[in-house]
Formats: C-alpha cells, sequence, structure tokens
C-alpha cells in the first residue's frame, strides 16, 4: 500500500530518521513510502499538527494514500485532528502491542505516534518494531481472532455512525479557511502526490481551483 | 466540574473499580462524578464503544456533564467513537504525563484509557496518578509553560476545523439510525441525568420523542 509520512513542526528535526526507519520496514513489505515532510525544522513549508489532519483527510478521501503515519510531541493534537475528519481512523501509538492491536482490532486508516514523549536512546528500535507490526498485517483479523467477528461489527458500526457525524470531504474543502486551506497544501510534494494520484475527480477539481 | 464515568462491555466488570477511584480523587478537587455504568459485567444495558461515543457525544453537547471518562480494552475504539462527535476531543491517557500534557496542551473534554491492555498489579495506584493529574488543573495553562501561546492558538484553529468536519448534535441525532439511538440511551441513569441537566432545548425535546 501507499504510506504518506506526515510530519509537524515541532517533531520536523525528526523526519529523516522516521523516513529511514518506515521505508525500511515498508520495502519488507512491498509498501510504498511518500514523505510529505515537514523535512526538517527549518522546511519553509510549516505544517502544525492541524494541518496535518487535513492533509491526511484529503490523501485519504481520494486514495491518493491507503495509509497515514503521522504524530507531534505527544501524538494527541496529530490523533485529535486526523480523527476530526470523515474515513480517517487514526490511532495513537505508543508501542508493538498498540500496533498489533489496533491494527487488528480497529483496523483503522492512519496512525499518530509521540514522537518527543518517551523518544529517547534506542527510538529508532522501538520505531521499527511499531512500524513492523503496523505493517505486517492486513489489518481487521481481530484480538484474539475469536473476537473477530464482533469487533468487526463494531468497527463497520463505528464507520456508519462517523459518516453521519461528518460531512463529505469536499463539503468540508469548500466550508474550510480558504487561507489555511492554500497554506496547507501549496507545496511540491503534495501538489505532485496528490494530482499524480487523487482518485476523486470532484476533489481534484476543487483543489486545483484553490491553488490557482 | 461534573464527569461522566462510562465503560463499554468488554470491562465493564471493572466499573466500580475505576469509579471508586474517580470519585476518590474528585471529591478532592470538588468534582462530581456520575457513573453512567455499564455497572457489571452482567449489567443488562451493555453498552458497546461507540454507543460509548455516541453517550458523551449527547452529554458533552448539551451540557449534561462538563468532562467525560470512558475506556475500552485498549482505549483506542472508545476514544475513536468519541472523536467522532462535534465539540469533543477524546485523548487516549496511558499514564500520568500523557494526563497532564492532554489537559494543558490539548485541553480536550474527554479521556479514553485502556483498561485491559497495562491493567495489572496495582492499577488502581496508576488510575489514581492519572485521575489527580487530569482533575488537579482547570486545563490549557501549556507545556511547557512558554509554549502556552501557539499551543492555545492550534486549540482553536482545532475546534474551529472541527466546527466544519462535523455535523450539529441534533442534525446527528436526528440520521443516526433510531434504534442504534434508542437502544443506547433507554436506560435509567442516562435518563434521569440528561431530563434534569441537560441545557439544550431542542435536543431534550429530540430525545424525548425518541424514548416515547
Amino acid at each position: 500500500m501507499r504510506i504518506a509520512l506526515i510530519n509537524e513542526n515541532s517533531q520536523a528535526a525528526k523526519n529523516n530518521l522516521i523516513y529511514d526507519v518506515l521505508c525500511k520496514v515498508a520495502n519488507k513489505y512491498g509498501d510504498e513510502v511518500i514523505n510529505f515532510g515537514m523535512f526538517s525544522a527549518d522546511d519553509t513549508h510549516s505544517l502544525t499538527y492541524v494541518k496535518n489532519g487535513l492533509l491526511a483527510g484529503i490523501l485519504l478521501n481520494t486514495k491518493t494514500v491507503d495509509f497515514v503515519v503521522t504524530g507531534c510531541g505527544t501524538g494527541e493534537g496529530a490523533m485529535l485532528a486526523l480523527n476530526s475528519f470523515p474515513n480517517v481512523l487514526c490511532g495513537l501509538i505508543v508501542d508493538s502491542s498498540d500496533a498489533i492491536m489496533f491494527r487488528e482490532i480497529n483496523d483503522g486508516n492512519a496512525v499518530s505516534l509521540p514522537f518527543a514523549k518517551g523518544f529517547g536512546w534506542g527510538a529508532e528500535l522501538q520505531l521499527e518494531t511499531i512500524f513492523d507490526k503496523l505493517l505486517m498485517t492486513k489489518g481487521g483479523n481481530g484480538y484474539p481472532k475469536e473476537r473477530a467477528i464482533p469487533e468487526k461489527e463494531n468497527k463497520l458500526i463505528l464507520d456508519k455512525v462517523k459518516s453521519v457525524t461528518t460531512k463529505d470531504m469536499l463539503t468540508i474543502l469548500k466550508e474550510i479557511d480558504q487561507d489555511f486551506l492554500k497554506s496547507t497544501i501549496d507545496y511540491d510534494v503534495f501538489k505532485e502526490e496528490f494530482f499524480k494520484n487523487c482518485k476523486d475527480e470532484n476533489i481534484l477539481n476543487y483543489i486545483k481551483s484553490v491553488l490557482e
């Protein structure tokens, strides 16, 4: 699958490290990683955790990518921002058992990690284990396995409830502060990846008009 | 403040323990805890984590309560369900530093805890520390303190974004599966607390009509 890595400003300096570990694991499973930045602490295209949420909302709702890896200092802000959007289920993942259980029970399409809290010596080893457990499965197999049926039922009920509680992505893009939208998406990697891989023509046309 | 405790079916047996610890800490700070169940593993009014989300959405949007404490096995399911609703920002809280940082940085109105994962010997001691850190502050003071202004700004931007991405609660209540809604709210504690403390007349009237 195609995985977006999105870092916000406070932990932007760790983008290279996270990208390298994520690529190493993704290669093992035949997944592709696209780095949406921020690429460094002095990257001029600044992303806040709220902007990470908006980017993830666009990328997932248009199937530009299949999965998003994001985070912030504690992981909470990015998690809250991503979960504000339709068709995004973002777990907060602190260790490898979170990774396994989130994929098998909750079967979401995004994860937020703490890139400052608890991120000390050997953090890259912990990251590699987490990413390995995230990507080793296609998700939704249940944990424990004998609970797979009710767990899947609840996941589908949650999807249905969320389709009622949230607006559709095109409406959101039209109603959201247009300067905030433009300042989030107006940079090279986003434009390259989005216009090449977006599967939703209406959203594609709208985004095009915003960037003109 | 008024705090709702909401447990789902898989960890319902721990409701008494969690309620006792939460009350002990809440008493210290002059807060009130209302136990919305499930009260035990064989409680006949069953709540799934998705139903926890719906209950929290109603209780917070009508100011029936000010804060919600919930959870499930890992905390992820209840967190996802609560965050699907407007005006709900639910953190996933695993330890006391999560509690402090979530309150001071993210300033949310709900927390979801893992009541199975990592819930071993001394879990009630860990719970007490978490609840203490959650309730000792009114929230939003920043962590570290010198980051308070940008952190508050991002919180307000997230609130604004979420007000665009989600529908209003009354619309959600009208559009959601009505059997699912009724089966979630049709029990004594909810009806007593809601009809006594709900601050939204339109939602109150709608809920009344659903329960008739």
